[in-house]
């Protein structure tokens, strides 16, 4: 446990889920000492979203034994479009309500102390590469499949932003032209195929056309709370159906990897993600599998394509990262 | 016309393709003064392409009023992919036999100067951010559509290779998992759905189909030399089935333009290529729109999406930069 002395020398990572929010506390060595997590609750306005990430940061440093005074800054991965340098999310199609807002400039009067804003997928991706792969790869790519599926990447050695700070949305790259619709109104996006929701939904309506599937013996016919560790259950179970949409969708994600080497020539491609947490014994073989028989020859020799260890705290890993470096 | 000095100060580009060896003479101004070009014929074998190099640069070399001994160094595109360090070619499908060519050695012993090889869409795309583009922008995306696709990619300011020097293999980005047949053995890839390739076999498809088009009564019914410009012709004559299928091919160019646009964030996207060099005016347009309709919200704005001025003398310009940056 660290001394409660005053020198702001810990920094706090925020992860602004959907769902939820994460905060935890690092010391400089990037060790997690504390966490804290609430739920959102965008349906009840950004402002009220505001004062959860204020509460669930003040939970999180009363956790690790800390005050306010010994935290340095805080660095935060929004679910959408952010612009780092005025920290406003742009646009968070999974948050109630949020358009330009200043999320940096609301929580800095809250917290009392420096706050940096990144896209969520960005962050996770810069705390895989830094705390989990010591910063030694040169090119990531990283994807994230949850509820959507987001993409960060790192380039000669740096998080890669491009030219309107969007580089790395890659769960709208088309891969299915006649694929099913996707949120953002186009057809056979990678998140239309391949995330949580594509699978709910193709599981749903698998159940439909007559399917028998253990889930509904787990959860009953509407599969209310159904979550990816259940598909995990029901697969381990010997159910053939979850199996299978499961597999499908690992061969998408698979297509997906291929078609980033292809254009991007990394070094590593990290998987990670809710979906991926619950279901990389099942998926990762696949993928790969997948992978290496759609990639160019050539282009994915010597590949690394690996899970995080880092799982659901990639976004609060990162998100510390980011504050530790702007507060240097 | 230059003076003939003695100072090596002049640089060659060649562009090696698979039916035709382009070699231009570049001042150091990057001012083209004279070009050669001899077919290809790489069922001949290695060596006879090698030495169709050799007589290429030399006709180039005389055309300009110079001798070798003002020649400083040779760049090279070649249609594959290359080992730049060593100089080796490792594959290239459009050329017969062409597996792990030492081709900057043999070419260094023929010309006796320094030659330096690149694939050729790196090359196309380093010519245009250099020549065209004036080294502005900080990240393009260069597509290239003729017999294949191919893609060079230009990040940070500089040409970007990747991990196993393959990145901007966008040819192969699946598309349309459902798609028709690859050469590569996979389906749907971009190249397979708006290469001129692809659009030769929509058209002779179709034909079959019993569609009509002026592309017989032009060239006969087994559509024998039929080039890009002939579909213009076409289409300008009113031939709407032509027009159709260029239309569709478009519209797929702009998917891709989409995809890269949502991965990379570029600045600039630059379209290139024999096709979009006789039938920009048919197509700019089409691509443009959709891409701007599957871009994610936020991605495209302000991105340029341009037609390259270069056209054919994309890839010997590129020679010509990378020749005299190597040799300076």
């Amino acid at each position: 446990m660290p001394e409660a002395g005053s020198k702001a020398e810990f920094v706090v990572g925020v992860d602004l889920g959907g769902t939820k929010i994460l905060a935890g506390i690092f010391a400089s060595s990037l060790e997690c000492i504390g966490t804290a997590k609430v739920s959102t609750k965008s349906q009840r306005g950004v402002e009220a979203v505001v004062e959860r990430i204020d509460r669930c940061v003040r939970d999180a440093v009363d956790e690790a034994d800390l005050a306010m005074k010994q935290i340095a800054g805080v660095g935060i991965g929004a679910p959408g479009a952010v612009d780092f340098d005025s920290g406003t999310v742009i646009f968070a199609p999974n948050l109630d309500g949020w358009k330009d807002v200043p999320l940096k400039k609301d929580l800095e009067k809250h917290l009392g102390v420096p706050v940096f804003v990144e896209n969520d997928a960005n962050i996770a991706v810069l705390g895989v590469h830094v705390a989990e792969l010591k910063s030694k790869p040169r090119s990531v790519v990283g994807i994230f499949v949850g509820t959507g599926i987001g993409g960060g990447l790192i380039v000669n050695g740096e998080l890669y932003r491009g030219f309107n700070h969007t580089a790395g949305e890659i769960g709208h790259m088309v891969l299915d032209i006649n694929g099913p619709k996707c949120g953002c109104g186009n057809k056979g996006c990678f998140e239309a195929l391949a995330s949580r929701n594509a699978i709910f939904q193709r599981i749903k309506a698998g159940m439909k056309d007559g399917e028998k599937t253990l889930l509904t013996e787990m959860l009953g016919d509407g599969l209310e709370d159904l979550r990816s560790g259940d598909l995990r259950k029901a697969i381990r179970r010997g159910d053939k159906f979850v199996g299978k949409v499961i597999e499908q969708a690992a061969e998408y994600i698979g297509i997906g990897v291929a078609n980033l080497v292809n254009i991007l020539g990394p070094e590593v491609v990290v998987l990670g993600g809710g979906v991926m947490e619950a279901l990389a014994d099942e998926m990762t073989d696949v993928i790969t599998k997948t992978a290496k028989v759609h990639a160019m020859p050539g282009t994915i020799k010597g590949v690394e394509i690996i899970n995080s260890k880092l799982g659901d705290n990639a976004g609060i890993t990162g998100a510390a990262v980011l504050a530790k470096r702007e507060t240097k």
